[in-house]
C-alpha cells in the first residue's frame, strides 16, 4: 500500500493529486480513530464524530471506511504495520529477538495514543462476538510461538538460565508487556519520578530468564 | 452493607420483605453490569439493555442507578468486596500473601465474567477522563506496594532469591497476573489443552523471585 501512494504521489497529474489526497484524508481518519478507540473503546466510539474531528461530512468518512469494522481493522493493520517494520528490520540487521523486542518498548513509550488503543481493544475484545476478537485470538498464540522459537534457540545455545521452561517463559514475557503497559498508561498522569519504565522493567525480566538479552 | 441486608431479611415484616427484594433486584443488575461491561465495555454498555436483560422498566434501574457512572462504581467495589473479602481471610488465617494471591488467581479462573469486566475496565479507563479513571490510577500503586511490602519482609527473612530488586518485582507481578488474564481470556475459546493457567505461570514466576512463595 505504502509503495502505490509513493508512486501515485510523485507522478503529480490531477487525478492522482487527488489520489494522494484522499490517501492523506484516510491516513488522518486513522489517527483520530486510533485516538478514539484509545478514549472510548471500539464499542464507544462514533464515526460520526471521528468524521467531525477530521473535518468532513458522516458520508465522507463512509467513503474511505464502510462500517465501524471497516476502520478498526485498518487501525490494526497500521499498528501491525508500524510495530512489524521496524521489529523486523532490527532482526534483519542482526539484531537478537529480545533486543529487538526491547527497542519496540521503547518506541511504545514515545507514542501513547498508539499503547492506549492497542490495550484498550485487546482487553475488549475478548469477548468471541467482537470484530477484533479473531485479530487477537490469533495474534497471541503467534506472538507466543515467536518468543518459545527464540527461548528453545537460547536453549540449544546454552544461553537460557538452568530452570527456565520455554514454554511459560514465552507467555509471561507476552504477559508482562501487556501488563506494563497498563501500568505505564495510569503512571503517565502522575509525577515524573514514579513513571513507569517498561523496557527497564522488561529488561531486568529477560535478565532473569536468559543470559544477556541483547546477545 | 452485606450486614444491613441480613438484618432485614431475618426481620421477615413487609415493608422489609420490599427492602430486601430491592436488594435482591439490585444484586441482579449488578451481575448484568458486569456481564454486559465485559462484553462491550463501560462506553459501549447502555443501561436501557441491562434493564431489558434483567426484566425491569429503565426508569426502574434508574431508581437503583441513577447514572452510568454510580452503576460502574458499584460494579468495581462489588469486585473488591469479592477479592478481598477472600484474600484477606486468607491472610488472617495466616497464608503468606503470594499463597494468598495464587489463590485468588485460582478463585479468578472460576469467574470469567468478573475477570473480562475488571480487564476491560482497566484497559478502557487509561484516558484520563474515564470514570473509573482514578480508581484505577490509585488502586495500581497500592496493590504494588502491598507487593513490595511483602517482597521486603522476604527481603529481610532472607527468602528473597539473590539479585532481586524489590521494587521491580513488586511491578512484574501485578503486571504479569494483568497480562495472564488477556491470554487466559483468549484461551478460552481454544481448545482445552491450550488454555492458559494463570496459576501456575505465577507460581513459576514467584519461584524465580523468592523462595518458597507458600511459606
Amino acid at each position: 500500500m505504502a509503495g502505490v501512494s509513493e508512486t501515485t504521489t510523485e507522478s503529480g497529474t490531477a487525478p492522482r493529486r487527488g489520489y494522494a489526497k484522499g490517501r492523506a484524508k484516510r491516513e488522518e481518519i486513522l489517527q483520530a480513530a486510533i485516538v478514539m478507540f484509545g478514549e472510548v473503546g471500539y464499542h464507544g466510539a462514533s464515526l460520526r464524530e471521528i468524521a467531525s474531528r477530521v473535518g468532513i461530512s458522516h458520508p465522507g468518512l463512509l467513503h474511505h471506511f464502510p462500517t465501524k469494522a471497516a476502520l478498526l481493522e485498518a487501525v490494526l493493520e497500521h499498528r501491525d504495520e508500524i510495530d512489524f517494520a521496524d521489529f523486523d528490520r532490527d532482526l534483519e540487521q542482526g539484531r537478537t529477538m529480545f533486543d529487538a523486542l526491547l527497542r519496540l518498548v521503547q518506541r511504545n513509550a514515545l507514542r501513547r495514543p498508539v499503547v492506549e488503543v492497542f490495550a484498550g481493544l485487546a482487553a475488549e475484545a475478548t469477548s468471541p462476538d467482537h470484530p477484533a476478537h479473531d485479530y487477537f485470538a490469533q495474534r497471541y498464540p503467534t506472538t507466543v510461538r515467536r518468543m518459545l522459537t527464540e527461548l528453545e534457540r537460547r536453549a540449544g545455545a546454552g544461553t537460557l538460565r538452568p530452570g527456565i521452561e520455554p514454554a511459560v517463559a514465552a507467555r509471561t514475557i507476552v504477559a508482562l508487556m501487556d501488563g506494563l503497559q497498563i501500568q505505564w498508561l495510569y503512571s503517565l498522569d502522575g509525577p515524573r519520578d514514579a513513571r513507569v519504565d517498561m523496557a527497564a522493567d522488561l529488561k531486568t525480566y529477560l535478565d532473569l530468564i536468559v543470559v544477556d538479552p541483547a546477545s
